[in-house]
């Protein structure tokens, strides 16, 4: 299992961290020469260590080095992962800089031996869930994210890349054990009895018949079946509101170890289906009815302005590209599909949230159990209705207009 | 260009081809140690030598040898081919000899540094194009190319493969400068003015407003779309009746050197394709009405009869894969997917073959002018309607009929 790792590599600790930068010359632009630093292991993922680093005589003076570990770390060295994710997310955020500088952190350098990537510490940001979870509304992101998905999405598709580029892209970002992960715990253990999903009992009764539901199970059959062969273009592959690093400035979308060639709507999708879980958790999280609406209305404006924005970037390259091969029905029709996909599989993404093995904190962290079954409910709901409907949702006013229509089914009536 | 070429690589010829067969151990079990041997070269195809070669002792005992040249042979060496294809073609035939070694002819070996296959002479068959334009029905084609095409798509499919597999067989697979010929020739030249295509001036009212028809060229787009970024299968990718060795009871796949994982559909759709060109060129073949009709029947029935087998074979697969994740609603729309795809993709294939620059000789072959422009204006329309209606095609009856209702347009009325 671990026989592929580098004779080099060793997993840092916050004892041998400092020893380490300091043998890096990349970072002698950072640091002084053998100056003290001192270190903290933040990991909260599952996957790495993230260390982030600073001088002891000026904190602003830091770096985060985040190295993979060979295995899932929620589950023990039980789940080996190959460390080539360090790679791949490497390679990733080389390609987010070039196209969207702006909203990808700095990369140093990545040390193949180690599979450690030296990074820019978001110092003044914090995870966009945390912040979306205490009610903090960001009014830039959702251009920031809009631009982003644009950008990254649009330029290493076919539309831009040259037909060999593309196809060596697709080798290049094969990531099999990465793409497992989601095929396994979004696609296929949320449908199905398995011990690792992790729904409280309150919520059985609407799991038990999600999992019986013969046309919610297709429509989820279809979405996996485009995750695993729609090499559209390269893509985040986990861009939910924890890669998500913010202020009321500035926006960076971290961590795309998930990266490979796949459908563009799983990443536009991941962002909304996150948006739509945070509206979820306000139904009970936000006690004020005044309160509730105007940050729920502000959820929904950022996802009507995300796709906006979104739209109006991907236009710039429309009007780059062929128009003969590419005639105007085409790019609308390309955009439509883009939206009824990121419905979809944002909604698979949101299933899975409330059902599979890794939840989210906006909802999982609510207190009260029957608050937590409320909001939990509600996001099943909506999520379903979604998936069900995506063929129906031809602007995203419609997207909206759906999920508001939504109620959570718990309690249970009758 | 050619800076990628192994040294040692060396184009055959008659002169050289018997010292070269005698040096490889892999054939001792065909020819005897420096027996007189005889050989042609018959490369009818642009991309390659291909030599025959028997001992003069015993014209049964008997090889091919297939040579990678490094340029488009049809176009001169304008028009640069990585030699690269020969690996694809020697690794796809290892797979379809796996999956399907009734169909598939033996290869001795694949020499890397010459790009060079040695296989099996299928020298008591004849290629199904020159046999169709003759009027000769093959009774068991659609049986045999349907368990074909069923083996080799779905088992190299996710359906099949595991997860990791899967991947690494896309990666080994990508074949950008084939794939290439495909997207230009097929999706994009047909449908705007190039010096390359080769239609004749009778058919030219027809081919513009073919070219001027915003809708049509929408549909084509979509399809080169998902030519580009399905990888749901290992196709052969060039599976027209050109690449078919057959006689009444044995019928081969030759050629796969176009293969890449792509929709299943371009394969399906090949074989449907050249049937219905067959069809179209019996329009004027075939003057006497009941022989005409008789023929037409034949295709009709192959067509029928194929995608019939096809389907109860890919069944079989299906019965082995896991149920909850593919329930019963979910295998019937996949199928589905694939008959509209292979209805669309197929029609794809015969609008460039009338009006693109690699023409078929079914219609080509037509000696008289107008005749020609008849069965050419013939194809276009059944092409045009299945490219359009695909999506009301719900069973292969449904594509037979399509096909049946559609006249030439040529010559003009009014």
């Amino acid at each position: 299992m671990f026989t592929d790792l580098s004779p080099k590599y060793r997993p840092l600790s916050t004892d041998t961290v400092a020893a380490y930068v300091h043998s890096r010359p990349e970072l002698r632009e950072v640091f002084h020469d053998g100056e003290p630093l001192e270190a903290v292991e933040v990991g909260d993922g599952n996957l790495n260590y993230v260390f982030k680093v600073w001088a002891q005589a000026d904190p602003e003076r830091t770096i985060v080095l985040k190295q993979a570990l060979p295995y899932l770390r929620l589950v023990g060295d039980s789940w080996p992962l190959p460390t080539d994710r360090a790679r791949i997310e490497a390679q990733a955020l080389e390609i987010e800089s070039r196209l969207c500088p702006q909203h990808t952190p700095r990369v140093y350098f990545y040390d193949a031996d180690m599979y450690l990537i030296a990074m820019q510490n978001l110092n003044h940001h914090v995870i966009m869930r945390k912040g979306l979870i205490q009610g903090i509304q960001y009014p830039l992101f959702a251009d920031h994210i809009g631009l982003f998905l644009a950008r990254t999405l649009a330029y290493t598709s076919d539309l831009v890349l040259d037909y060999r580029t593309k196809k060596l892209e697709v080798a290049r970002f094969i990531n099999p054990e990465l793409c497992k992960i989601t095929e396994d715990l979004i696609f296929t253990e949320p449908y199905r009895y398995t011990e690792r999903n992790r729904f409280h009992k309150e919520l059985e009764p609407q799991v038990l018949a999600l999992q019986a539901n013969e046309a919610l199970r297709v429509e989820v059959a279809k979405m996996k079946e485009k995750f695993m062969t729609q090499a559209q273009a390269l893509i985040h592959g986990d861009l939910h509101t924890g890669s998500v690093m913010i202020n009321q400035t500035e926006t960076y979308a971290i961590d795309p170890e998930f990266a490979f060639y796949g459908p563009m709507g799983f990443d536009v999708g991941a962002v909304i289906g996150n948006l739509l879980l945070s509206y979820a958790s306000h139904e009970v999280r936000t006690k004020d009815a005044g309160k509730q609406q105007a940050f729920r209305q502000y959820l929904m404006n950022t996802i009507i302005r995300l796709w906006q924005v979104f739209e109006q970037e991907f236009q710039k390259v429309w009007d780059e590209v062929d128009p003969i091969n590419m005639p105007k029905g085409y790019q609308q029709d390309y955009m439509l599909r883009v939206l009824q996909d990121s419905a979809g599989l944002g909604a698979c993404k949101m299933m899975r949230r409330v059902i599979g093995l890794a939840g989210v904190e906006d909802i999982r962290g609510i207190e009260d159990v029957h608050e937590r079954a409320i909001a939990g409910s509600l996001a099943l709901n909506i999520a379903q209705t979604l998936i069900m409907n995506r063929h129906d949702i031809h602007t995203i006013a419609d997207l909206v207009q759906m999920t508001a229509s939504c109620r959570p089914s718990y309690p249970w009536q009758g």
